[in-house]
């Protein structure tokens, strides 16, 4: 919590030992962490939770962006509200809002379809394919060449694993191209909506709690998996049957207490843990600031163009929305760097490997080689997102945006459907229309050009440009007068474009139109740079990655990959931190501390059933006997990051304690740094859920479909 | 912490028995009180505390506003940072900044005068005087005779005790009137300055953290005490020696645990505890509010006549900063009444108290009429209260006050001088030609004009205005012209005043002398009503005390009185407390967060020394063991309120551990209600001011002259 003296805190973190907390391991690593694992007071063994066929793993799953588990033989899987939203909304209409009341099927036949968004992907083998995908790779090939390369044999292995439609594969890289796994889930398509409490009891907090604790928030769910009456996945229909979940996780209404052991598994999204230093002030300095202060300027533009009227604030308020939520995470990530120099705390860790690998190989000019090849690829990353970031600030502008995609669609189309760029092949163009559709419903023109020439004015100013932009820019006063030469304001004017080739857009005379032709160039300059440099770091990536576990082998430490939303099991203990001096924050919020937010305003507004039930104090067997009450969301140091939303909380022996569903704000910056003096996951608390479903929504049948041990 | 729900609460409080925590005793008292001791760990026997020459409470003394204490046998006085401010300022230049750079004089001979302002007052005596008081006191007198016959008893008491000089004498009121007692205190007014850290240590945080916790200031100094070579009081003199304090407090370098017992002597200044459910409520709904609004308003009148005018903006900064302060603390309550609902828990107690009292008397139609007597009177108290805001907002300007307060001296100097209002006697004039002075520094015509107007217009939507004063006061417009119609902005010309008799102000033309004599009959006319109002509950308020007291008694209670500026002692134990749910603070800080806190920018200026001194850890036998560092300051669970500041916290053996200097946020209603899940005071560490004085500010000769008794 140093601010200013860095340097003991970065020299301990430097001699600290692998946090029993750090990690988000793949599931084969566990065996390797058995002292770990023991110290953390985990009893299943190691062997075990590395087995995707056995008992727990084999019930966790994935519902594309979100985690879950199997929760009874029957396929009911259980996750975070938010995970199920869509779910809920689109089974929601003003007559049955069961986003605002809450859905309960008291029988099968009462559970609703969730949807085609909703899936359900059950991991069932992971192979390592480095070899087929990475055979013949060299550095006289270009980034792009590399890539190409790669991309199709990786397409190959899928379509061959794709062979039996129930199954879903993937290749993704882990250390970032070292190792490739090919990893087969089999995919249900029919999920339906068993219960989701009400709103204000699942997302009880709302956008004002995000990222925040004390939280008081029931983000939990069911749903139930479909099958053919084969076993089969089928497509959604009435003649499925719930699918035969072979292994479910048992449901421990004990709870945790403070210290206790947790066990977290589920599917994370990314990481960015081994950056290099230079990165890391990159994005402090530099890019992360810039990018706050572009959000700051666009949230204000929008706000002072929709001011006064109630109607356009709203059509901007899912836009300002979005951007608040990107900005309170980058604010988050600049607070934290600020709080802790973690850039100082890499620069040790940094000059510790380089020392290493240069003392240690055998050809000490090659590492030297690698390193500065390393780090002048990097150089170039950084170099090119700053133009790309100036790129997009000069053309803020849903129109420009709009003409832009339409005019690369029409010169992708001149080519095969599959040689064409990936989002312009035929299975994209419905995605694009919807986009172009979509957009009536959050534009206002005067909106976007103020935007767009707020934009041009911002982008003036910043230190890098875009070689050969800024010949093409119009003024911000030009720009402000494209708006009325333009005829892409209008919903079926913008589709028609869709059907029509280069030509008609070099000829055109629509303002939007020529500014897309005339800036196309630049655009491709950058992206085909991109692909350069992205091909660069793929081969020079996994060199670095290599060395770094030779390293810490070296020191007999395990090394786990960067997330990338493929299964990961992570552990830690129940505990509180210490967002500042003086003050705790944690482990545990209780139900009382609902009737203290409620404010009868969104989004404080606890259903009345719920605040009945507290002032009743009609606790039963959820109450915890050191809080003397029922606890509602609980902190642990689990490693964890987006994509760990629903992630079953275990205890010890595998029982079902919690959900995954957020991290405090302090935390933000544990994509990049895992601080374990400050880093907590946030979970809501199985005693909270089943007393929900007990006291105030009365799911009866859920719980006894599920298998629960009460506490003695 | 329940916002709406707070029955539970309330029959949970009012079941309980007296906490350990709450109470601020009269020491003859503490033998009543052996059980509570024993319970929190005081092991100082309870009849030693109560005998005011014995050690410790002859160490304890009062410096006027202030508490402090003993802490060597030559007259060495430890208090609060704040409360030797005015020494500290009064002997700094821009030269040599002793607030700024701290002072330490090495001799005695570098001690330098306190100033006037600070004396040492040493109660030795205190006599139970009631009889004499009240004897004779009926129900037939007015509220006014009432009060002229306990004045002038009062005079004679203090006259007669007042024999010798050495001594100043007090009879102030116990339970409002039920008891009196006659205070004798030993008064020193040869006071010098010895040693105070720097501002930034003393005053860290500053108004920021004013009632806030984390709280890292160093809130302490010390003084000496000198008497004339008699060992008697003297005037200030080089003569002089240094008091042989016969008793003082030993130092305990060993600080306290999160849990242990304290103890805390002072002189607390003023709560109102014994309030009914219907001044509270009246405080809640009615009174606070309208005031919170009334200094937001005025604070905003200010500032936009101010604003982009820096020197105008310095001219009021003190005057807003005023302002601000009680708007905080009336925040503090308004909000402290929203979380916890301390006038349903008044209620249960009063109804039980009521009940008691009708039942238990042997005339119950009597206590039923003492009862309802109680009620109108206190209905009266606050019908007129709210006429006095009332008058005061519609009269909101300086110039207004001055002419007001002038018009009024002419009337007084009508009579001899004792008969005079007290604050219109001769030895009076000097103090307000001195008000009269100062307002140059602090006034501008368009900002008085500004507050003028608006009060006038935010009289005018009031609910409650005085009888007959809508008639005579000025409309908005009419009220700004009068400043082009007075000369009361000249400085001479408005001391001038002073001299003038009733004649000539009714001859005046000066717009605001006409202002003060037209409504004068009407602010007479609230003074007089307060003045019965006020007679008549010293009548009845000791009634109902005593009946209170019958009724605790009956439960085997003691009753202490509220705070009335008399020595009074507290005991409780150090601990953290819960301001929301899943949120912990305290107990302690730690010079980590000192650093934390630390922006270069004032009040977060920490002296380079000092950070040096934690980038070091050079913290030796002051590191606490769980904390790993040295604690700054630490809550405990003490009953406390203004006028506690610098008194001696003492372990259980009655060694001196720390200093009291303010209490958190949540803590605000405690002058209404202590509550024991909430209410906090706030202390400066001893290991911190024993670690600043030997690390930082090498205060060696200060540290050797005190018994410090450190760790084994």
């Amino acid at each position: 919590m140093f601010k200013k003296l860095v340097v003991p805190a970065a020299l301990l973190a430097f001699s600290a030992q692998v946090q029993a907390d750090e990690g988000q391991w793949q599931p084969y690593q566990l065996p390797q962490l058995k002292a770990e694992l023991k110290k953390v007071g985990i009893t299943i063994p190691a062997e075990k939770l590395a087995d995707l066929s056995k008992h727990p793993m084999s019930a966790i799953v994935s519902t594309g962006g979100c985690s879950a588990s199997f929760v009874s033989p029957e396929g009911l899987i259980v996750t975070n509200h938010h995970c199920a939203y869509d779910a809920i909304q689109r089974n929601s209409s003003a007559k049955k809002n069961y986003i605002t009341d809450g859905f309960l099927a008291k029988t099968r036949a009462e559970e609703l379809p969730a949807g085609a968004s909703t899936r359900v992907y059950i991991t069932d083998k992971v192979e390592n394919v480095t070899k087929e995908v990475t055979a013949g790779l060299n550095d006289k090939m270009s980034g792009r060449e590399r890539r190409d390369l790669i991309q199709s044999r990786i397409k190959k292995i899928i379509a061959d694993c794709e062979q039996d439609k129930a199954y879903r594969c993937s290749v993704p890289s882990f250390h970032r191209g070292l190792e490739y796994y090919r990893i087969r889930q089999m995919m249900i398509r029919d999920v339906r909506l068993v219960y989701a409490p009400a709103d204000m009891i699942g997302n009880y907090g709302g956008d004002i709690d995000n990222f925040e604790w004390p939280r008081h928030t029931g983000d939990f769910s069911f749903l139930r998996a479909y099958v053919g009456k084969d076993g089969r996945p089928a497509d959604p229909s009435p003649e499925n049957v719930p699918y035969k979940s072979k292994d479910f996780l048992v449901v421990s209404a004990e709870g945790l207490k403070n210290g206790d052991p947790i066990l977290l598994a589920g599917y994370p999204g990314r990481t960015s843990r081994y950056k290099l230093p230079s990165e890391i002030r990159f994005a402090r300095d530099t890019d992360y600031p810039l990018r706050a202060a572009e959000m700051l300027a666009d949230i204000a533009t929008i706000e002072a163009a929709t001011k006064g009227n109630a109607d356009d604030e709203v059509r901007y308020a899912s836009v300002v929305k979005g951007i608040n939520n990107r900005l309170k995470k980058t604010q988050g990530l600049i607070d934290g760097f600020a709080r802790k120099d973690i850039a100082a705390i890499k620069d040790a860790q940094d000059a510790e490997f380089r020392n290493w690998l240069i003392g240690s190989s055998k050809n000490s000019a090659e590492s030297k080689a690698l390193l500065a090849k390393l780090d002048a690829v990097i150089a170039e990353d950084m170099a090119l997102s700053q133009e790309e970031l100036a790129y997009a600030v000069a053309t803020n502008s849903d129109l420009f945006s709009s003409a832009r995609s339409l005019y690369r669609l029409a010169l992708e189309k001149e080519k095969p459907n599959a040689q064409r760029e990936g989002g312009y092949q035929e299975r994209d163009l419905a995605f694009i229309k919807g986009r172009l559709t979509r957009l009536e419903q959050s534009f206002l023109t005067k909106v976007d050009r103020a935007r767009l020439t707020a934009g041009l004015t911002r982008y003036a100013k910043l230190a890098v440009h875009p070689a050969g932009l800024d010949a093409l820019l119009p003024t911000a006063e030009a720009a402000a007068a494209l708006y009325d030469k333009t005829q892409l304001t209008d919903t079926a004017k913008r589709l028609a474009w869709m059907e029509k080739d280069k030509a008609a857009f070099l000829q055109s005379d629509d303002a939007f139109i020529q500014l897309a032709v005339k800036l196309h160039d630049v655009g491709m300059s950058l992206e085909n740079r991109r692909k350069e440099v992205d091909g660069n770091l793929d081969f020079i990536i996994p060199q670095y990655m290599q060395a770094v576990i030779n390293w810490k082998k070296s020191q007999g430490k395990p090394v786990y990959p960067d997330a990338n939303s493929t299964l990961r099991v992570t552990f830690g203990n129940v505990g509180s931190y210490s967002p500042r001096d003086g003050v705790t924050k944690g482990p545990f919020t209780t139900v009382e501390g609902i009737v203290e937010k409620h404010t009868g305003k969104d989004p404080f507004i606890a259903p009345a059933p719920l605040l009945q039930a507290i002032k009743e104090k009609r606790y039963g067997v959820f109450k915890d006997n050191v809080l003397g009450t029922v606890p509602v969301d609980f902190l642990s140091s689990a490693d964890t990051t987006g994509g760990n939303s629903g992630s079953a909380v275990m205890n010890k022996r595998g029982e079902l304690v919690g959900l995954n569903f957020d991290s405090t704000y302090e935390s933000i910056t544990k994509d990049w740094y895992f601080d374990p003096a400050i880093t907590k996951a946030i979970h809501v608390d199985i005693r909270y859920m089943l007393w929900i479903m007990k006291e105030v929504d009365h799911a009866d049948n859920v719980l006894k479909e599920m298998t629960i041990k009460y506490p003695k």
